[in-house]
């Protein structure tokens, strides 16, 4: 039935599409896609500043002071907070300075306040000698013209909206989220907001949850409706979700009629490069490159199409994306509570529960989300292993 | 200084907020945090299914049936998609059906089409015995009524809203993501979309890269805005805050007088219960609680704000959110390439890039966000600790 099945390394591969999702110009937003190295214009910070509470000296008059023989320098003022020192620091002076505040010309350093006390009205005594740059934060030390201030590929995270809000930096050009055209089919498939059933009727249960994992790898999710297991129909549903959005998936119905249906009608709009994959759940999934867009046949049974999107959408849609350093995935390290049987040669996705270091697997038929429900994440039983012993340490992939 | 040093888990329990988010109404989707279970009204599946392609059967009449001996039944019509089947099965007869059909009256297992062959027009023949049960999901299995389909206080996954979906729930009582204020304060400080800086001027790194963790933890980031030195115009802004939004993050000014400023307003606002946390960077922390609103006063170096942001904000927005059952971080094991000084009782967060294992840390001046834009994630050295040895074994809570 399957004339080619490929490991999930291989199906990935084969497909690799070139297409990247159109660039725009946007606001930084977290998780925005720098569709190139996002560079400082101007040196941050643009003057040099205080890190301490203190008085601005000149390192020089402070050589020789010490808790037992203070310096006693003369006080020239304070720096206000967001303005231009009033004045310069002269041989044998300081000037009061806040955290944050610009160095006044002449200092070259910053007593922190701790270090010094306030004698007699007028003057300051320093304990402490500085040297140098001491308690002060260089113009450019944070970032010199033409440094990378976010690299492209690697989604925007907390740091780099407030280093880019630093630089200000308003806009950048980004990958748009791509566009993920979502299609289900099948005679007995039904939108969720059904009241009721007529016997032998279907909800639909793989769109919405599709469309979760599409928002989670950064996508947007198309909802392009219910086709039946109709060649015509389906054929322009998938055609147009192919000339308007960046990857398709459709759930390729669980019969083998439906399989075959779907299988016709894409060999139609494309190469498919893919006829299944060694995967467990998921076997019956299709990949081909419909003219540069990649589409994904997965099987009809939410389960199994949530595993296989997992393991190969996400990465998909990551790609078509631009990122190129995705998010790590959330992992828990445990010991396996029983033995768990595989095939050498098939990947086996088996969803887990994770208590205090212990993995449950949770088994099931896989017609049922239940076992995913209940599951705090999956692990994996590589292609290479016949099985996992109980006790072994695995790591777990987790949800949510 | 400060009249309290807590942990950082003294902190959060002397914070602790009662007050939850409002609970609204909606469409389950990614993230969605359930206010009470949610219970399966119907069963599901509604009626017996097949799982398999093949022939639905009465499994009395397969038991003598074996690859040698077949059993030849009668073959009475075929289960349509989506349809109530046309008639039912009798003894001695067979109904072909597809996964995913309703199970036909009188049948009570299907035996797979690869055990079968039709030898002759009308007739199937079976080589397999199956028991009563066999290729059926049965009404219920998934979920009966009053069953949990998704569990208060657990953001929705992909398998929720699939599960969901299949239930027919369109609308759940949910947790609105909670509107988390975030007020910066300084006479230096101006908009990020400043074209030319003053003299002493910095654009507002914290309020961008702080709304970017809010989103992280599930909460809808409230800017609102830049607040110069001054007590009437802070005690304003706080003040509206306090009465419209959930959470109130200020980030408090990085000097002593800024910081003594931001006290005393909130004081008038509220019970100041933690005046400083031991945290490296990030000790002066303020938290309060505005009359059942939590407020957190941030330190004012950009760095030192989401770090403390990261360890206290975004456990405070979920537990806000009415989220028990927060996703888990990301984390990689890796060792650590050289020592990190500490000191006893005292947190240490320590910015960190990992790579073949090998943890390494990311020093620099705490007024500097580039050690975290350059991270892949953070370290901490807890309180116990006096440091950690180069080649101990840390775990990094990875970023993004």
């Amino acid at each position: 039935m399957f004339l080619t099945v490929m490991t999930v390394a291989e199906g990935l591969a084969a497909l690799a599409p070139a297409r990247r999702s159109a660039v725009a110009v946007v606001a930084p937003t977290l998780g925005a896609v720098p569709a190139e190295d996002v560079l400082a214009s101007e040196p941050i910070p643009a003057w040099a500043r205080s890190t301490v509470d203190g008085y601005a000296v000149r390192a020089a008059d402070t050589y020789a002071a010490s808790e037992t023989l203070p310096a006693l320098l003369e006080l020239s003022g304070a720096v206000a907070m967001g303005q231009a020192p009033e004045g310069k620091v002269s041989a044998g002076a300081a000037m009061a300075i806040p955290t944050g505040g610009l160095l006044p010309d002449g200092a070259d350093a910053v007593v922190m306040v701790e270090h010094t006390s306030e004698p007699m009205p007028g003057h300051v005594e320093l304990m402490r000698r500085v040297a140098p740059g001491d308690g002060v934060l260089q113009p450019g030390e944070e970032a010199r013209p033409g440094d990378v201030l976010a690299p492209a590929g690697r989604p925007l995270r907390a740091a780099e909206l407030g280093l880019l809000a630093a630089a200000g930096v308003t806009e950048i050009a980004a990958h748009e989220p791509p566009r993920v055209a979502i299609v289900s089919t099948g005679d007995e498939i039904v939108p969720p907001a059904t009241a009721s059933l007529a016997p032998g009727q279907v909800r639909d249960a793989c769109a919405p949850a599709l469309a979760g994992l599409v928002r989670e790898a950064g996508g947007e999710p198309v909802l392009r409706g219910i086709v039946a297991d109709d060649a015509g129909e389906l054929e322009r549903v998938l055609a147009a979700a192919v000339a308007s959005d960046d990857v398709v998936v459709v759930s390729a119905g669980s019969s083998v009629g439906a399989r075959d249906l779907t299988a016709t009608v894409v060999a139609r709009l494309g190469d498919i490069v893919c006829h299944g994959l060694a995967i467990k759940p998921g076997k019956p999934t299709l990949l081909a490159d419909c003219g540069g867009v990649p589409l994904i046949g997965l099987p009809g049974n939410p389960r199994s199409a949530l595993v296989v999107f997992r393991v190969v959408g996400i990465p998909l849609v990551r790609a078509v994306a631009g990122i190129t350093a995705p998010p790590a995935a959330a992992t828990a390290r445990a010991r396996l509570e029983r033995d768990v049987p595989s095939a050498a040669g098939r990947l086996d996705v088996v969803q887990a529960t994770v208590r205090d270091g212990v993995a449950t697997p949770q088994f099931g038929s896989s017609a049922l989300l239940g076992p995913m429900v209940r599951a705090d994440g999956c692990l994996f039983v590589p292609e290479a292993a016949t099985g996992l012993h109980a006790g072994t340490e695995v790591d777990v992939q987790l949800y949510g």
